[in-house]
Order: C-alpha cells, then sequence, then structure tokens
C-alpha cells in the first residue's frame, strides 16, 4: 500500500484538549507544525475554540483585547439583520469582518509519534494587536541548535505571519512580523542556501485575485525581500484554486521537495509536491501531476471544514515522509508515505 | 497665500511628452519622483500610453511579452459580451483582468523647477515578468551617492514594489521585488535610523478590506521585515478611504515629516501630513486633522481619474514644500506651501 494511514486516526481530536479557559469550547485542534526534539516528536498544535452560550439568539465572538491582556467575547445578536452569520467561520457585522473562534498554538509531545501527550496550557496565544483574531497554522524550522516557529497572526488590519523561536519548546521569544498583509503559508527552509535564509510564503493579490506560492531571502530570517513567483495554481488541475506551502520543504538527492496544498474548483484540499532545485530553489523541477495525497476518510469528509487533508509538517525519515496533517479544519492526523510514491507523481 | 499653486501648471502635459513607440499616443504623465542632482531638479515621471486603433469596435492592450522582449498588443472585441469595459482603466475578460494603458518612467530635468526638459526615451520600462503590465509611481531617495528609486510593477501575478539605483539617471540597475503582492506607495527613509533602513509601505489585505500605511525595517534595501502598522483610514475624515504614502519623509526638527494621500467617500484624493518621532518613526507624533492640499484646478478635477492630486515627491528648501504631483491621473503639476502651513493642519 503506497499511503499508510494511521489506524489511530484521528490521533488528537477536540476532545481530547483542554480549553484554555472554562467558558470556552474547543471545535478543533488541526493543522500541526512537527520537529523532532531529542527522542521525541514535538507537535504546535493549531487549537480552535469558542465561547460556550447558552443562549441560541446571541453568537460571542472571542477577541484578544490588548489593553486587557485578555479575550474578551463581543456579542453579536442572530436576530438583528446587520448581522451575517452565513459562513460558519466568521461573522459580518457593518463590513468589518470577525472570526467565529479563536486559535493558539499548543504544544504535544509524544516518544512513539502517534499517542502524544498534550499540554493543558496554550504554548503561544495572541498577545499583541496583530493578534487579535488569533494565531494560526505554525511551521518549525530547526536550524542550528534553534528552532523558528513561523505562525499567521490574524487580526482586523490583516493576515500576516510573524516569527518566533524557542530551544525547549517551553519558552518562546518572538521576533515581530515577518511577512505583512496578507500573506500566510510560510516555510523556512531548514539550512541556508549561498549564505542566505530562503522562505516560501503565499502573499495575496487583491487586485487581481491571485493565491500563489512565492520564494523569498533573507539574511537574518527578519527581513526578507528579492520576491520571485514561483508557482501558481494550473487550469483544469487539483491544484486549481489557491495553493500554498505546506509542509518546511527537505532535501532529497535531486533538490529540495516541498508537499504544499491545493485546492481543486470543488474546494478540495489535496497535498502534492514540487521539487526545487538544490542551489537555485526558485527553479522548478517538476511537480505532481496527481496528488500526492487526498480526502478519502471520513474524518476527512467531514468536519469543520469539509473534504480537506492539510499538512503543516513531516517527519522525513528512512526514505519516508511521515505527515501530520490537518483532517477537515476538525483533528489531527498521520499518514506515511513512502519517498518513492512521490516522485511517482512528479513524472521525472 | 498659504498654498501657491505654479502660474503654469500643469507643468508637464501628455502633449508634450513624446510617445516611446510611433504606434502609441501618451494618455497621462503624472506621478512623478523627484530628486536635487547637483544645479538641476530631476524629475521620474510615469508615462501612460496606449496604442492608436482607428477601429472603433476594437480595443488594444498593451502588454509587455518577456520572451519576444517587446510589447505586443492584444485585441479584445468590443462586441464580445465576454469583455467588460465599464472602467475605463481595465479590460476584463474571463476573470482575469488588465489594464488598458501601459506605463513606464521617463526622465525630465530642469535648471528652474518648473520648465522641463523630457527626455524622448523611457529611462526605465518593464522588462520582466513582474512588469508585463508596466511599471509606476517612483519614488527616489538619496542615500550618499546613490539615487534608489523604488517603483511599482504590475502583472497578472500582482501589484509589486521593485527596486532600482542610480548614480546619473542615465544608467539604472535593478535589484528586483522588494515588497510582494500587493503592496505600493513605498518610501524609502533617506537615512538610516539606529543603523536601519526604514520604508513606508501600503499592503492590501484582501480578507479584510483594508489599504493601510505600514512601516518596515531593512538592513540592506533588498530585504524588509519587523513589519508594523502605523496608521489606517479615519472615520468621517477626509482619509476615510484608502491611505497610502506619498512623498519621500523628510526630517524637520520636530522629527520625520511624511505627506501622504488620503481618499474620501467620494474618491477624492487629497494630501496630507504625519509627523514620526525621529528616532522611533513607528511613533506618530501628529497627523493632519484637514488636508493640506486639495484638488481645487480644473486640472485637478478633470482627467482620466478626477478630482485627484497625488504625489510621490517633493523638495523641502527654505521652509517650504515643493510639491509634484499628479493631477487627476493626466499631467504633473507643481506648488508650493510653506512648513507652518503643514504644521498647522497637525495641531501640534
Amino acid at each position: 500500500m503506497k499511503v499508510l494511514r494511521s489506524p489511530h486516526n484521528p490521533i488528537i481530536e477536540p476532545k481530547d484538549v483542554k480549553p484554555s479557559r472554562q467558558d470556552f469550547e474547543v471545535i478543533g485542534v488541526f493543522n500541526p507544525a512537527v520537529a523532532r526534539l531529542a527522542d521525541e516528536v514535538i507537535l504546535l498544535l493549531r487549537v480552535a475554540e469558542r465561547p460556550v452560550t447558552t443562549n441560541p439568539n446571541l453568537s460571542l465572538v472571542p477577541i484578544y483585547d490588548v489593553s486587557k491582556g485578555d479575550i474578551v467575547n463581543k456579542e453579536f445578536s442572530k436576530d438583528d439583520p446587520d448581522n451575517d452569520f452565513s459562513d460558519p467561520r466568521f461573522v459580518i457585522k457593518a463590513g468589518q469582518m470577525y472570526l467565529s473562534s479563536i486559535s493558539h498554538l499548543r504544544v504535544a509531545r509524544s516518544k512513539d509519534g502517534v499517542t502524544f501527550n498534550i499540554h493543558d496550557r496554550p504554548a503561544l496565544s495572541g498577545e499583541n494587536q496583530y493578534e487579535t483574531f488569533g494565531i494560526e497554522d505554525a511551521r518549525i524550522t530547526a536550524l542550528d541548535a534553534t528552532y523558528y516557529i513561523d505562525y499567521v497572526g490574524v487580526c482586523p488590519n490583516g493576515v500576516t505571519t510573524c516569527l518566533a523561536s524557542t530551544t525547549d519548546f517551553s519558552s518562546f521569544k518572538r521576533h515581530g512580523v515577518i511577512f505583512c498583509p496578507d500573506n500566510k503559508d510560510v516555510t523556512i527552509f531548514p539550512s541556508t542556501i549561498n549564505g542566505k535564509f530562503y522562505a516560501l510564503h503565499r502573499p495575496t493579490s487583491a487586485v487581481f485575485g491571485k493565491h500563489e506560492i512565492w520564494l523569498a531571502e533573507s539574511p537574518d530570517l527578519i527581513c526578507w525581500g528579492n520576491h520571485r513567483r514561483l508557482m501558481g495554481p494550473r487550469a483544469d488541475s487539483w491544484d486549481t484554486g489557491k495553493i500554498g506551502a505546506g509542509a518546511v520543504p527537505f532535501r532529497i538527492e535531486a533538490g529540495w521537495l516541498e508537499i504544499y496544498h491545493g485546492v481543486n474548483s470543488e474546494n478540495r484540499y489535496c497535498l502534492g509536491a514540487v521539487l526545487l532545485d538544490a542551489k537555485q530553489p526558485w527553479r522548478i523541477v517538476a511537480r505532481s501531476t496527481t496528488p500526492i495525497f487526498e480526502p478519502q476518510a471520513d474524518y476527512e469528509f467531514n468536519g469543520l471544514f469539509p473534504n480537506v487533508v492539510f499538512t503543516c509538517g513531516l517527519l522525513y525519515e528512512q526514505q519516508k515522509l511521515k505527515i501530520y496533517y490537518g483532517a477537515a479544519d476538525t483533528s489531527v492526523c498521520y499518514a506515511e508515505l513512502p519517498l518513492q510514491h512521490v516522485l511517482d507523481t512528479l513524472n521525472l
């Protein structure tokens, strides 16, 4: 069998995660970043929560209040025709969009890579003006002895990507906004190339309606430039809608292998691969003509956002891709893919 | 009189500019960058051109073809209901947007600051995949003996800001894309602050519908990060719509003075000022409660895009702001404002 889903899937579900507050419920745990730390596998889970409400006519929207240093629930009446609840992920009032849940990042640790001990408290959560609607979808890049974590910060002024670092996943240092609005799906390469850091990123062109993968370089991981468009969606393909980088790229003999996500015309999220030149990562060697992984299991079909497999991290070990992924924006799952299966989709 | 418009306005009109090709006509010359070079004033004009067509049923859209190394005219039939010509600046076909004109940058030189010798040939024009729809709206920042020119590159993948440099305005060196899609209205500070370069920029949040001014820092002018939101539109104000940085900021005793543009609810473009802290330019000291300059003359009311004054550059000399500005996206104009007039709007 080419693709081996864990029989324990989903390996982490919302019921496994303790809410960060007594008045909150966890509605999703998904899109984990992954790293090896000594003999453990570390996940940085995205935990999505919302306030519990017993009033069916009221929607409570959680927003981090910088001046109070805490999350405050904003009330929206379901009877008010000015409030738009048509997309369950959002509440829109008078042109201003709010998120109906707020996400933070939580550490989970495992010896076997499948059974995780999930911490009770958030590791990183929204704490400044760029993170008032929460933080989402981390990626971990190990550079020497430091783990660099980029994550999405959401606030009413835009969707940014921010940087933090840690050596132990207990204490974290923040380094500010590294990609300005709107930009997400940032993955930093795990080594320099000719003395420069590189990252894939996914800016949005509002004017031209594009969601494509670009490459940037940096001298210091904070400042990024020399932006180059790497690739866009393809007509009549599994990745004909938005695309974005997924896991942190890793070296194989033929170059850098990146597992990215693509959306088709029916909003189905699949994973595919792109192989980049080892020395000139702005050169595409090959790209998956078919997905390497697609929604097939019940837990991938059904959830907060159905028909989604989405990865922010994998471990490449023993010629296998050990992929941690979010299923339907609801749970964390695990699958193993032989490298050869991925290479087969590249038609090298 | 507080605001002194030149009696020679518009000082440069489309008829003064030689088209770059025999089959093109100049439809606008506006939004110039400005610099002093020895005893001359240099402008980098934005020159907008379109192909001349004698067939009233046909629209010709100019696009730079990278493989051909030249501009190729794409034909759109006005009889085809799939083609949308409702906004004169654009042609939209099957969801793909094209610009109805293509802009390049042209040098103009003057001894007196008002009478300009306009070069016959473009100084910089679209020449790579990020510039196939042209290049627009330059700003010039003098740093030591080099003039750094940032300008907007437009292509179907997005609106970026690119960097070039020159010492003589005859030969230019390109440095690539420094701000990824969509980002424009970039102005680089004319000196470092605590060893770092700073720039104002205007990213777009498609998700939240925001067009606000942010600040970034850089070690090398190419890579930019530590993005901080500086300011947004204000409710019920002259700048209640989009805002964006205008001229390159300059030092006065009280800090950095930036002249920016703001759009009101009726799409009227005015200029205002913001004073930033000298050492911590992310701190706003004061902001104009009223515009410092607004459309009042016929040539500002009428043109390709009416009711617009828009600056990309000024000279601050003898306590006066010598503002070069685009009027109605059609012509270049000049006005002088006493510094005190600007300070009066800040309510310091």
